[in-house]
């Protein structure tokens, strides 16, 4: 039974602690916040102890934590957890500074500890039906690849001018579904961002529809394609041509339900929004966890697919920036 | 070049013109109707001359002669023109009478000459896709088929009165399809009929909406569902279990537009009425009676599968009215 | 804290064992079973007692009682439960013998004590939104609803002899979801039925594939299509014709991955069986008992639903061997 | 009754040569070809005479060119046919050439003879659906497009060869329909080709693979996918996100069947390429040709539309090469 520290007690830290509490080889021993009364919430709810984020680390008792704290914090944290013979499932992203990430891979590289990254759509059972069929040669060789990925609404300004921009909280989760289905890192990176969903966002120095065009060293090419607002709820989907085919992995519904009337034949909108759409993908990303830290199988996310994906984000804001392609050897330099 | 004279000049008359000039080895020679302003008015469209129906039939430069007449002269009119040595295309149902169909068909059946019934459906692209799948053993053996076939509006009360009955008049091309695609006739015809849509029709001893289920031998089973009213468009579908799998026949849309709004995801509606879903039916179903005539292939629809449907019509409106299963070959004693 | 016994370990068993214990106002406290093994298991898998079912029904701490054991114990255990004290959710059927089950009915029509009976189809989200979307007035009036449902394979011969038959085993969900659907009883039914799946099952006395026609005093009209193998997986459709349009509750796919190759555009297959398509309708099906034994709502299925299900089966049955429709009233007299 | 002579008697001639004799308010006088044997082919199919060019654009009694012959022959038969009074119809692209296509322009932009481009696309019903919900006002304000358009398989090298490249021979019928959607000319191209399709087409200096993105003054952005080889057919997609929702247009489908087996469910692939999928869209585009020769209705593709497709060609081209974003007004400086 892997006993589990979650530092942090925000909105996504419960979608944790659902899971670390629904899985049946883990229990959660005890959460930390910096607002003590989040963590008393999460406490009664999961019937958990409250202590402070130090105490969870210094526990020897605690095999693993679950960071799930501000970006700013993690690199930190992962570092003193490991420090500490934790094993580590960690939020996205790594954090917003790509030395720093880096600096933390290079300290935390020899201590042997698994350190996991939060790219929890990697376990969305459709993307991970996509990559199967990729991977069994069922539309041969990959060539070019399109993400769609919008979000229902923008979070608030106050929100965008800490996130690190668009890059690094949003598209993050593309670059790592990239690599993840790519199965290499590209060779350039060519961003387009306007902010034109919400003049603000452009005023606090981001964009809120964005495209990036990446390309490799064989030849592929993909697109990824952010918006910050899609009416009709989260609109996530995967598109991959091959030489044999095309594989498309398209939204979830609402429900089954298509009625036609005069005004035309009308069915249900996609799931809302991430906790809706990827839920089970947080479950299967746990259990993939747990089996990992338990030596069953590799881990599936590394901290170097965070950094990965980081490395990427800083390509593209620089790209996007600066109106020219960016080699990511450049930002990696 | 086949030399044809239609008879009839009304609204599938012009269907079936259009399908007789565009096909490049038949010519329109003359049109016949009992108004002659319609009759002229298709003459000028389509660059014919007008006759009477027995000039039409007696002129031996015409090798062919298209039935678009009302129900009540396709009997006679099929018996003068294979009696005058044409080849003979008539419009479904063959009469409103079993006992005139069949007598019809004994009285042609020694001529040789060809004559087909206007079951324009088995000429459709989808059903006809179904239709290969099924014989290639796609599916196994068929085992229940299921026919929904709805119109978008109801007929005049005026039409209905002289129609025949739904089951005759509207269901027939559901129990032709039924037989296109089983391949063998039922033994019981059970029918349920109402005038839900409208009050009217039932007060004129029809009914609006009908489901029929059929009997087979082998153990098969066979549903036909029909309304006269489907607000949202002309709705044609066909689905068969097979012992290996489903094939379904889906309607054709407008157009592939998809509008995602809060308000859901809405698509085109169906196609709306026979001419904008058949037309192409109509004239595969044209080319296919030319080449039976030339010699080329086998006819595809024959007059006893005009007599079949009908027969299975004259059960299902027995069986409708007396509220238990008819035996087919109690109607066909 | 509503505290439950559960009758009965089998596989159905452990669906509401999971619903039972994941509800956050449920507690499983002990579970029954004729054969104590696959008690214990349950137990030890859910953390409960094991006890007799006497002992279940007779302890005054036990607030509810999950009937889960064979149908011919059902009416039995619905009374003595009721007797005790206890809220009762049973599982379908009520039993097999329609007499029967209304004596139960009678029996316990007076104690107060609600008893639901467990057709989860109600609680699917799909069938929810197309009732909310009738409910709402979006198609008019209901006029012609078609139900399919199709298990992916036969159960073996040996568990249909025990059945009570296709009508009164697999069809009594889709009686329910038309009464829930339609919101009053038929007047007659008409049935068919064959054994084209597998003799055997004919030799036993049952059908493997049936289709059944409902009449409305109304005017409206029902049919339901049972079949005991849809090869592809669990075919749970339905389709409602109204004044004003049409609604349709899809299945439900494996996945929502789309591929494209030289051999065609494939997707995913329905959720394989009951277990994949109706988790989430059990999990809500249990939290609407525990809502309505706690007095916030009225209860969503009662044992007359039950009873009413079983009379349509019995006329069903009675209908397909003896070849004609039965007045619902005649079963019921 | 507008005559017409047709220059060229090419697969594409055979296009246009029967959308001329089919429209009832145009006749086909003469067809020319480089190759006699052509011509006359096309003339016996299609009951015209065959001509030289130069004859057809001299003849006074011909109202109206359509030019179909190779595309370096644009410029100068426009021009001359323009300055002989005639309408004219130009296939794309106007010209290899920008310089040319714009010089080409100047001659003739003082005639006040119609000169249409033929960019059929515009008038496929689909994209024409989905323009008309744009400009409804169904998904509010357009944000970011998205096109995809893939051919089966890729031509013959030597045909690569001399086609001006993927931009100015592929994507510029999508550079026509983003300026059609878009309504305004984008400031920056950036474009990314590879050859992994072919690396002859590589070796040949051409990509086979690319994508483009679009900036706006506005903050709009697009994106333009382009490959040569889809090999479930001709994939043409094009998807607009907007302030209030997103339009999609799909696919046209072979037929509508879907078959469900232990396979999986499989729909028809797409219709096989630009005979199938636009014939209606080349009927149609004649139609409007007609119609504004005859003062009905504005040209709806002008030779300002061809010259702007073009220069969006060369600027991708450039781009792509360069690895840089080019402005569209410094290929037009």
């Amino acid at each position: 039974m892997l006993k589990v520290g979650l530092l942090g007690a925000g909105r996504i830290a419960g979608v944790h602690a659902k899971a670390i509490t629904s899985h049946p080889g883990s229990t959660l021993v005890a959460v930390s916040d910096y607002l003590p009364e989040n963590a008393q919430k999460l406490a009664a709810e999961y019937g958990c102890a409250t202590r402070s984020t130090d105490e969870i680390i210094a526990d020897p008792a605690i095999d693993a934590v679950l960071i799930a704290t501000s970006t700013d914090t993690h690199s930190d944290l992962i570092e003193a957890a490991t420090a500490a013979g934790k094993a580590v499932l960690c939020e996205k992203p790594v954090d917003l500074s790509l030395a720093r990430a880096r600096a933390c891979l290079d300290a935390v590289s020899g201590s042997g500890k698994p350190v996991m990254i939060g790219f929890n759509r990697r376990f969305d059972p459709n993307f991970g039906a996509l990559k199967a069929a990729l991977d069994a040669g069922e539309i041969g060789k990959a060539e070019l690849l399109s993400i769609t990925s919008y979000d229902p609404a923008p979070p608030p300004v106050t929100y965008i001018k800490v996130s690190g921009g668009i890059f690094r909280d949003m598209m993050i989760h593309d670059f790592d579904m990239v690599n993840f289905l790519m199965g290499d890192a590209p060779v350039t990176v060519s961003a387009i961002g306007t902010s034109i969903v919400d003049p603000e966002i452009g005023a606090a120095g981001d964009f809120d529809t964005a495209v990036v065009t990446l390309t490799y060293a064989d030849g592929r090419i993909a697109v990824i394609k952010n918006s910050r607002r899609a009416v009709y709820g989260y609109d996530q989907r995967v598109e991959l041509l091959g030489s044999e085919g095309l594989l498309q992995a398209q939204n979830m519904l609402e429900n089954t339900v298509i009625k036609s009337t005069t005004a035309g034949v009308t069915g249900a909108k996609p799931t809302y929004f991430f906790l809706e759409r990827y839920m089970p993908a947080y479950a299967a990303e746990w259990a993939a966890f747990v089996d990992a830290v338990n030596g069953d199988t590799a881990l599936p996310v590394t901290l170097i697919d965070g950094v990965n994906a980081l490395a990427m984000a800083e390509a593209s804001t620089l790209s996007a920036h600066n109106s020219k392609p960016v080699a990511l050897a450049d930002v990696l330099a």
